[in-house]
């Protein structure tokens, strides 16, 4: 069993909207300070695999397939083994 | 400058429907060794402290203030310094 930790960041370039207005509102709370802010999503998936290589072909799978839009999208992964 | 990379997640035992249709969506797709998925959010704030106390401070304060919910949510970061 492993716990997959997915984030899924917009690539450099692409027009962020949300980013773009939780950074007005953290500026608006008195948060200065902040220079840009990108939103993403982040997914912890528990996959019932043996191996890490099986582990990491079907996350990168569903990377592909679902979680990420390749178009725009970038994401990474990390593994970790879990008991239970 | 530092970066901050900000996960903000739901707690356990709070109900994450988000994360139930991607794992349903994923067994449809095949993947049928998904176990669990948990879905939340992930920033990159760009922030112009000169220390890593005072950038520290602003992160969490936006973390309490406006990032997460702090109810249904919990929050962690990491910070890393940028040149420029």
């Amino acid at each position: 069993m492993f716990v997959a930790r997915v984030y899924v960041t917009l690539k450099t370039g692409v027009n962020d909207p949300q980013g773009l207005t939780i950074k007005g509102g953290l500026q608006q709370l008195g948060f200065d300070t902040v220079e840009d802010v990108r939103a993403g999503k982040f997914f912890e998936i528990r996959i019932n695999e043996e191996s890490k290589g099986h582990a990491s072909e079907a996350v990168g799978g569903m990377c592909e397939q679902l979680l990420a839009n390749k178009v725009i999208e970038d994401y990474r992964f990390e593994l970790q083994p879990v008991t239970g």
